[in-house]
């Protein structure tokens, strides 16, 4: 039985301004909620069917609270239009990031990436090549909106994302000699380029790229050239295009 | 001054059933209009503001029909959540696909791709890599969908797209010697594979991959191998991800 309240609370996890108050996120559909037991993250809630709570057996520390309900229960906390049987509420967890550790790695940053359907998708880019960390300027979408959840596909669970300054970020790995990488619509031929194995590359806004603060920190301007034939072609590619090739392109390679 | 009718219709075209119909699908935003006007698609309507008319002086000839009307009204009109100054009414076009010209190509091909943004997104991909033919299963999202329409971002006016019966195809494809390429879970790795400059490349669907009914017609399989450390990772790549990443993989040794 789902009370009034705990309704009340699921769905008030659509506003960043309550997950962070509350410290928490929301998980939707039996795929997603498995991967969040499965994970290091913390479930505060747990609220499945009878169906999925039978099939899904789990062991009795899974969560703070687990409670059955029906399919009708759920469809009513659900920010989803097609509920499944499970919602878990997560605890946010907080990482640490070191520029020592930066130094060994190739690592993401996103500079005002706006739309949470781009960002899921670039976590799960991320997940895929290995990418341990994933750096978010502050004006950058939560990653704990429910739309990026969603569109992250489990990849939430693995990838460690920051949200910090990002100009200050970047000075320290210049400081540090860790090569910073910014794609941008002319610069060096991505394949042709000298790849390292380390470094930062940074991904811009939908609309404008990446902001002019950002662009002096940069060493390293790639572009990915466009095969259009003729003159008229589209004038770029949307950001998670671009992060799935340029991450291709420094993974084949190192 | 715009009709209740013209608003009625207008709105209507989110439906794929009338846009079959009537023979015309919707473009919305200044950016996107002024694209549908420069391209080789005839414009039935065009619906602007005396801002936007008066900024961007267009011949006499443009459209069939051009409506000055206020921002309120096209604010009446749109199906967009934060509608721009100009929409227009534009006709499907029909496009001619013969296997000769596949033969000294490289074409993509989607099998029951359903979500909108990733159609529209595939297709901003096929433009910006010089793809000329997008071929997709009569059962793929509708290309002239409204949201498509948004996230190709005009490669909807160079890239030309044909619904048809894509196992005949591979069949005329394979008669006809052009290698037939798919992506799966398991087979070659695409980065060391002979890659050949012409050829036909099937996505699937997004939850299911490619068919088993279109699988049999494929002789080259081939996959885009994790990097992820450890034995847990995101299960696969988002399609359009995919199809970046193929892309830029053949078009970059071609």
């Amino acid at each position: 039985m789902l009370s009034k309240n705990k309704i009340k609370f699921i769905q008030s996890l659509n506003r960043k301004k309550t997950r962070e108050k509350e410290g928490v996120f929301l998980v939707e559909g039996n795929k997603l909620v498995l991967e969040a037991v499965a994970s290091h993250f913390r479930v505060r809630l747990l609220i499945g069917t009878p169906g999925f709570l039978k099939s899904n057996p789990l062991p009795p520390d899974v969560a703070d609270e687990v409670i059955e309900c029906s399919p009708e229960e759920i469809k009513k906390a659900s920010l989803q239009q097609a509920p499944q049987q499970a919602i878990a509420v997560v605890e946010i967890p907080y990482y640490q990031l070191s520029m020592n550790q930066l130094t060994r790695e190739f690592s993401l940053a996103l500079d005002f990436v706006q739309d949470p359907g781009n960002l899921g998708t670039i976590i799960r880019i991320a997940d895929w090549f290995g990418i341990r960390n994933l750096i978010c300027s502050t004006n950058t979408a939560d990653c704990f909106n429910p739309k990026v959840i969603q569109s992250s596909m489990g990849a939430i669970f693995r990838v460690q994302i920051h949200y910090l300054d990002l100009e200050k970020l970047m000075d320290e790995a210049n400081q540090a000699q860790l090569p910073v990488y910014g794609t941008f619509l002319e610069g060096e031929n991505i394949y042709s380029s000298n790849l390292t194995a380390h470094g930062i590359l940074v991904l811009g806004n939908e609309g404008n790229g990446i902001s002019p603060a950002i662009e002096t920190k940069i060493q390293r301007k790639i572009h990915i050239p466009s095969f259009a034939v003729g003159a008229r072609g589209s004038e770029s590619l949307n950001v998670a295009s671009a992060a799935s090739i340029c991450c291709s392109e420094f993974k084949r390679r190192s």
